[in-house]
């Protein structure tokens, strides 16, 4: 198998300034770490709150071959938060499921989940998704969302993702549509 | 009682080629063939993934006074998966709660449930619904939406739909906006 | 504390021509006499379905520093529903998740839910919320997504608003994004 690669995008103007650490664009890579059977290497990068540093960092994600680019931070209502608008600046086509069911699996903890705009889309062959920033919520998230990734991967024509089936079932339906 | 007309598109490469057969657009017409008490008619076609083809049969179904449209296809994240853009390309507004619905009910079955684009929206006075392509998910959408669609009819000018009560309970709030 | 103020706007032909009262304008005004602690004053009022005046509304109300605007009315999908429409061109920034948690409370008491199209959104330094038209769905509502409001005012620069913990808990997450 050819390695995969996994974008992680960490969009906060303090980890980029290095006031703290950037604890949840490690937890994303652990979660990779755990899940995945192919050979794999994350490319990593944190950068500040500004939508065109954010499209620009995906673009080149993408121009890297990454197969899927996993964002943090920057989905909330504030005014520094522009995640969303640059993922949909540059996908051709949105995913809105992927943002319900991340807010409806987070509102089991906070009643606050409401208030993020994380989503997904298709950027070319790679697929985007935004997680919120908070630690505590990356692997409820992606625990949530990570069984339709290997298939989603297989529809845009990406590689084959195969997953350790002992931490978390990748799905794949035998009907096509 | 008019004859009541629903048109039932199915966007599918495999079922215009003659590939495959459409299992899908008949299981829309089994569906309300089982629920529908008005008189009514199916304005049935099969056409490929293509956006401006799809445009153009939803164009032409209203204009032969559909008060419905399903369309079964297209909703996916692959390439040539275009019917919910062709969808938003007509309608003036746009019902987010048909889709949010549909996919919920899809993940009691799949994971990847989040992977539908399917929407529904309002043009002039006829009612366009997307359900997925697989013939499996038909009924469990039509059944979880089918309940709001008459009194939607009311509310954009369309035709009375009534139903047989035993089948599925169609719903008419009496108290008015 | 300064008085903090909240916009309530009734969208509504038949209130505003008097043909019936505005009994939901004034089930919003209840809710927030009943939660809030902080002094505080409605601005209120009454217009018909016409979106330039919806939008002006939502403009004045700012203006007079109203810190959130709630809306009634003009969320189906009728011709003359465009309250939301009205929202979406003045807010920088949408938030779907209100409108999504709102549809899935409603769908509680009604199948018909589906059919509305109520959103929230950001306006400055100003959270816009859409509700439903229908009374009986006001405090359904508001009981849903109010727990979220306050932490959201706080992020976008607007006035620190407390509560009686009695009637709603308003919820503010420690870790920060």
């Amino acid at each position: 198998m050819d390695i995969l690669k996994i974008g992680v995008l960490t969009c906060s103007d303090r980890a980029a300034a290095n006031v703290y650490e950037d604890i949840s664009g490690n937890e994303i890579i652990r979660f990779f770490k755990e899940v995945l059977q192919n050979p794999w290497e994350p490319v990593y990068r944190v950068i500040p709150d500004e939508k065109e540093e954010i499209v620009s960092a995906l673009k080149s994600m993408e121009e890297e071959n990454c197969a899927l680019i996993v964002t943090t931070g920057g989905t909330g209502p504030a005014h520094r938060d522009v995640t969303p608008e640059a993922t949909e600046e540059l996908c051709q086509k949105m995913l809105p499921g992927f943002g319900e069911l991340m807010r409806q699996v987070s509102l089991q903890y906070v009643p606050t989940s409401i208030l993020s705009r994380q989503t997904a889309g298709i950027y070319n062959q790679t697929l985007i998704i935004n997680l919120p920033g908070k630690p505590s919520a990356i692997r409820q998230c992606l625990d949530a969302v990570f069984p339709a990734i290997p298939y989603c991967l297989d529809l845009i024509g990406g590689p084959h993702m195969v997953c350790h089936e002992s931490t978390v079932k990748a799905f794949r339906p035998k009907e096509m549509s």
